[in-house]
């Protein structure tokens, strides 16, 4: 038996004849990749070995663990399992993606097993951000294989149900041949409070905020977090309503399949929201991130026809910037704070849980499993150094950990573990309505490009004669020049003439070279003038 | 008299003929800002007044507060006056901005007095993340204006001096005008812990690291920090090495005045260290923030030819990240991780404080100065409303707290705070060496580069013909071509043909118009085939 991790927050389980796959996640690229949409896992060995493809399993429906695989179902048709809110949410992507019914949806439940080739998987149910979140105790022929999932363990869920602890020690006693676990808050010390904690704090601000208008930012997927402000507001008589496309889709998802559960009325359309007072109304929005295209960052820029902020709102982000997000969080607030709102963030109040397990409860959970093998997954080096440290403090043996990279591939059998080739993996870009077609190449070019802007050189000559006819002209954008603008073209245009001069052009086979050498003086040239080196193109134009 | 911001950390006092301006600062631009090097005051509120502007006092030597000097001088040349270390820190600014001699710096001293036209000002020493930093008293003939800088409350600092809170309590007790109070760490609870609380922690991490190479990344400016790992160096007989230019150079700077103390052979060149074992070394760097071109980042991208990063090597980030640089320095830590490295860092360990002070320390100074009017300063939107919220709850009215904005012109007079017509003010962009010459125009054509590239049409005409001769060629950068590659330029090309053909190239007058239509329809479909909308630019040549 062998486990692979293929992309980011995509596990598969190979045994025998059998692969199954375990979740498959999309990032967000960071600065360093400009024009860059989004980055999925590279998925050429399941290609390979298409027909041994059991099906996708998923944890629960956050983008990192379910947005990759519209992707991948374009390119491998194979049955997909989970819980009813995943699916759900699975579903409105594909319809995004225009990817056609034929693709099995298969609902699983907590505490259900499910059977996939030589597999069983028990779903467990945890507590996370997002309800429907599983985690998996896999039997294999080689032993059982413990997949965490992200998870925390909250003993006050909203939904009353906890994490089964319980069965989980049982699995553990049992033996557990490996477990694979988050890392995300390994770093955190103690415990992480429960989502009810929250809903104590939103109580007190609804009491302290009675006669103003209040404006909730939120995860639209954290359908708990958003349940409590349903309550809260049905109990101080507020109408709630909806701002934000991927609030109103979960919304109405969870409302269907019986996860949000209000009083008809209680919700209103945002469109309608006129008719009420300000001490009538709960908005409950997207943009606790400071996303651009947001609800949230769209009222803080007055650029939001259905909402305009004043000095009577109170504005919680229910949310915790994630790493990267700061400035974009900050600036939101800031932009509130301008208009005269009040704002309520988690730097001043408690207004925020994570989904994930801290140092206290990962131990609870590898106490319980006590796995033979352990690889700490879901988190950056860092994390999962940190969190092998914690296993071997807790007295797994060193040689028992593993630290996985990308196209990692490790066996298990009964001698052991052993580390196998990597396979093909790695991130896959996705720009545009292409995937895989922005090579190092372009992005460096693009970063040059909004690093020091372009510089164009255009010449025409005479095939005949060898003479210049037109130009050279001197084109730039995003390259600033000082004030003394004119003087600076026409000295650049000097450059030019001076290294063409040097070249005979009736001579095609010199083109190279006097291209060469006409950007190195220019950018010589320029960086002295002005310290800039802008992307210098040279064109001859016959 | 009269008050007022013009720039990012640079204030001025007003009264009868005498201007006098508190710092001027610099700040690096945001991810909105590609090319930019650094932001500056604009002064030409100051420069229409050149004659009154008696001096620049200096609070401290961070670049936020002395950045913007070396540009300032270069228009306006007047005294600078500020603690040993600042003006040291400040000259060697100058030489690199090659600004002559003349220049006058003045050093002022801690419980001193400087008098400035009608100013007097009494210099307050305050505990800081920099030696010599400085509160200012300052008498004007319409009452006391106290100005807090950047400060914390230290009671065990290095230098054994504490803030003179006794003093500031007798300045308060006579009575304060106006206090402006930084607002940096307003949000957070408590007290800021003692400078000497991370010696405790680097005693515990020399001990347990016994056997390691120790590598310390810290902000050169921490000239304390920098004792303190000095001090333990030698008690646990390691040399110290220094690495990155600003450590260099401030070490040196602080050495020469007295502010670094070690005894001679303690400090090694960093070309020396292979003369000594991993356990007799301690290498001091630059780069605990991530900047991409200081020392541990080079060190972490294995492009640091004098120090390679291996198993036996301790690396201690003693810096928390500043919001916005969070991905840097994670991804410092993940590729020193990747390495091998022990990693050491705020997040797993209290290996850093903060140099500001925290709500009890804010509330101390608010009632130890209990002036009459206040301005919170040092800080985004968001901290000088809480600031106000805080002074208000301590019992100052709210109508006698203003809430500043750039180029904000504050009046007081017997009659009380009146707030002007704002001054010229706003953030002038340095780039190259040039400042204030890259526009909104470039800087939108850079974003725009960096997000989809750019796309260049050539069409080579004949004027007397008006037949296309050569072209048209298309030409990109930083834009992708699906895989279908070739069969899109020739689709592209003829989508250009067919937008020249429309128009008769003898005519020169339907030229901008040509362009523009020719823009428009490649734009369509491009756009069409890749959802991506790269800057276009259509050439015609002659």
């Amino acid at each position: 038996g062998g486990v692979g991790e293929i992309g980011k927050n995509m596990t598969c389980l190979e045994c025998g004849e059998d692969i199954i796959v375990i979740d498959a996640g999309m990032t967000f690229p960071g600065e360093q990749m400009p024009g860059i949409d989004l980055i999925i896992p590279d998925i050429t060995y399941l290609k390979n070995n298409q027909h041994r493809v059991r099906g996708i399993v998923l944890t629960h429906g956050h983008e990192d663990h379910v947005g990759g695989v519209p992707y991948f179902l374009k390119e491998l048709n194979v049955p997909v399992f989970g819980t009813k809110l995943t699916l759900m949410i699975l579903e409105n992507k594909l319809k995004e993606h225009k990817i056609p019914g034929s693709v099995q949806l298969n609902t699983i439940k907590e505490g259900g097993v499910l059977h996939l080739g030589c597999f069983e998987l028990e779903c467990i149910k945890v507590s996370h951000s997002i309800a429907g979140a599983l985690a998996f105790s896999i039997t294999t022929p080689q032993g059982v294989v413990f997949v965490s999932g992200d998870f925390k363990v909250d003993y006050t869920p909203i939904d009353n149900q906890v994490m089964d602890l319980a069965r989980i020690g049982e699995i553990g006693k049992k033996g557990v041949l490996l477990m694979l676990c988050e890392s995300t808050n390994v770093e955190r010390r103690g415990y992480t409070m429960s989502e009810r904690t929250v809903g104590a704090t939103f109580a007190r601000l609804f009491e302290e905020n009675k006669t103003r208008r209040i404006i909730i930012a939120t995860f639209a997927s954290n359908v708990h977090r958003v349940q409590q402000i349903l309550d809260i507001a049905a109990q101080y008589k507020r109408k709630v309503a909806f701002s934000g496309r991927s609030m109103l889709n979960i919304a109405e998802a969870a409302t269907k399949i019986g996860e949000l559960k209000y009083e008809k009325g209680l919700v209103v359309e945002i469109e309608r929201i006129q008719n009420f007072r300000d001490d009538e109304l709960v908005i409950v929005c997207t943009g606790s991130q400071g996303e651009p295209m947001s609800a949230l960052t769209r009222m803080a820029s007055n650029d939001f026809n259905k909402v305009t902020i004043g000095a009577n709102d109170t504005v919680i982000l229910s949310s915790s910037p994630i790493p990267g997000n700061e400035k974009m969080v900050y600036g939101v607030i800031n932009n509130l704070c301008d208009m005269g709102a009040r704002v309520i963030y988690n730097s001043i109040t408690e207004i925020h849980v994570s989904g994930h397990a801290c140092q206290e409860e990962l131990k609870l959970l590898h106490t319980l499993v006590k796995p033979k093998y352990f690889i700490p997954v879901h988190g950056e080096a860092r994390h999962l150094i940190f969190h092998k440290d914690m296993a071997v403090q807790l007295g797994m043996p060193e040689s028992h950990v593993m630290i996985p990279n990308l196209g990692a591939q490790v066996e298990f059998t009964a001698k052991g573990m052993k580390r196998l080739p990597n396979v093909p993996s790695g991130a896959m870009l996705v720009d545009g309505y292409g995937i895989d077609d922005v090579s190092s190449v372009v992005l460096r070019d693009r970063r040059h490009l909004a690093e020091d802007g372009m510089v164009i050189v255009v010449v025409g000559f005479d095939a005949y004669s060898g003479l210049i006819t037109s130009g050279p002209e001197i084109i730039s954008r995003g390259f600033s020049y000082q004030q003394e603008n004119e003087q600076y073209i026409d000295d650049a245009k000097a450059v030019v003439r001076n290294a063409v001069s040097r070249y005979d052009l009736r001579d095609y086979s010199c083109f190279a070279e006097a291209k060469r050498s006409i950007s190195k003086e220019l950018k010589n040239f320029l960086f002295k003038k002005t310290h800039r080196s802008p992307m210098i193109l040279v064109l001859f134009i016959e």
